[in-house]
């Protein structure tokens, strides 16, 4: 099936205990493209960049079989920076800039060819903007979007309208917590899916994810790893390998959406191992098989030995 | 197989968003012996308790066969007792006091027949005080250990010397990450079993639970519940529950060991959802057993569909 994601394709500043990159290639659209590109040959990115942007970083995407006809280039702007430092555990960071700069003005038409995709990826955006997307795709079969706290306070009324349209929600846990006000997590799950989404997937960093579909919970721990570089764009590329899954199979089922969600949570593994995308760019449809093998040893109960 | 679990017998003064209770029958020997009655008959507490300790609090652990004939009672001092606070999330606490009363010098000798005991749960006390005890043990074939920051920090070499000793050690993520001084869990693990403990078991609360053995990990996530009361004891619940399911099994096998975590997470699950060890009281093996079930759905990746 054929993806579409739009998302923000950006110069990000890391600042990681282990290095630093000065305008590397980032943003969500770049996560999600780079890590759903595996089960389908249709990945087509929306994003919008200035002329700073350089061809080496189009080719970047390009040469992985992005479709990057989306991909609008502002000839008088800048592309949208920010810059981030992780602390010593790397489960908090500070931002240190954030220049919206092309991003502040940013309202995608789709090329004709890409109104038809039928796993539609809303990158974290403003919702008036995710759902001005939406609006122009015909044949979706699930929609999945992502939001962050700047949204949930400041666009309430556009981002529960969007709530109430799309299939598949996946933020994170303390986002979760936030948007439904409410510190128990499963508690927050069910409130959020009395707003809209059928699915909801709430990212736990370190602690994986879970998964709230039907009437069941689904869990996944994040793979172990001893060496963590960077975190950047983790979640992205969780939520790109999910739905880069879901592109690969004929329908979406329970089944499918549990295999995506450790699918996500396996490309995830692999993006922090390097810096920003780093890690997706030469990895293989067998290196993530291979380690979905070890998470099953990771999770997998015995029989009962008693 | 049969089991000792040596710890505290305390009242504890819990206050949470829902509730609250004074002088109620706490301590880690109380929720270890609670917890791991389930598959053996033999459940030997080592404690210290005072003379304002209530022969109805005796009757809560007696009537659930737990054998006391190790609670040592002091006729001229007092219980241990402790008070806390949760806040509104459930995830941070403020401990309002800690008596310590009686266990200020706290140095048990164990009864002769709970001396063959063949898993020994060693809970949070002095590394000297868990030393003394494993001392007086002499055909374990499990010895399990609690800790927690204080020892870390003001008892480093006791603790040392005991890591060195012990088979498996059962402590929270923040003080592994603090035992380690790493911030990496898996490479804390990784240090800390260089340390002495064959098995890590690294508790996160609402995130559940790894276990590091042999070459492998294994993770299992906390049972999701709409409504905790009371996280008091559900630490010491999985480990008790843990040790628990082990002695119910004729040889501990890298299977039994997963089992016996699923089995500790579940048992935990059921103490949240009351307050102190009432969760506890009633509990069946049957209700354990049905949890597991459901907990297998929560955590078994399908098969591939794609």
């Amino acid at each position: 099936m054929s993806l579409l994601a739009v998302g923000t394709v950006a110069f990000d500043q890391i600042e990681t205990p282990f290095g630093r990159r000065d305008r590397a290639l980032g943003g969500s659209a770049t996560y999600l493209t780079l890590a759903s590109r595996f089960m389908t040959d249709a990945v087509n990115l929306v994003a919008v960049v200035g002329s700073d942007f350089p061809e080496e970083y189009v080719e970047v995407l390009r040469s992985r079989n992005v479709n990057l006809d989306g991909l609008e280039r502002r000839a008088d702007q800048k592309t949208f920076a920010w810059g981030g430092r992780y602390h010593f555990d790397l489960n908090n960071r500070d931002t240190l800039f954030t220049d919206l700069n092309v991003l502040s003005e940013f309202h995608p038409t789709l090329p004709g060819h890409y109104t038809d995709a039928k796993i539609v990826c809303l990158g974290n955006l403003d919702p008036s903007v995710q759902a001005h997307v939406m609006d122009q795709t015909t044949s979706a079969d699930l929609v999945l979007c992502d939001t962050m706290n700047f949204w949930i306070e400041n666009t309430p009324d556009a981002l529960d309208e969007l709530l109430g349209r799309v299939d598949c929600l996946v933020i994170n846990d303390s986002e979760a917590r936030e948007l439904a006000g409410e510190p128990n997590l499963i508690l927050a799950a069910r409130k959020i899916r009395d707003r809209g989404p059928r699915i909801l997937i709430i990212k736990k960093g370190e602690h994986g994810a879970l998964m709230f579909v039907e009437n069941t919970v689904f869990s996944v721990p994040a793979y172990p790893l001893e060496d963590i570089q960077d975190p950047t764009g983790a979640g992205d590329a969780f939520m790109g390998g999910f739905a880069g899954y879901l592109s690969g199979c004929s329908s979406i089922t329970l089944d499918a959406l549990k295999n995506a969600l450790v699918y996500g949570s396996v490309v995830a593994s692999f993006t922090v191992e390097k810096f920003g995308p780093e890690g997706l760019y030469d990895l293989t449809r067998a290196q993530i098989m291979e380690r979905i093998g070890a998470f099953r040893d990771l999770t997998t109960i015995p029989l009962d030995v008693v």
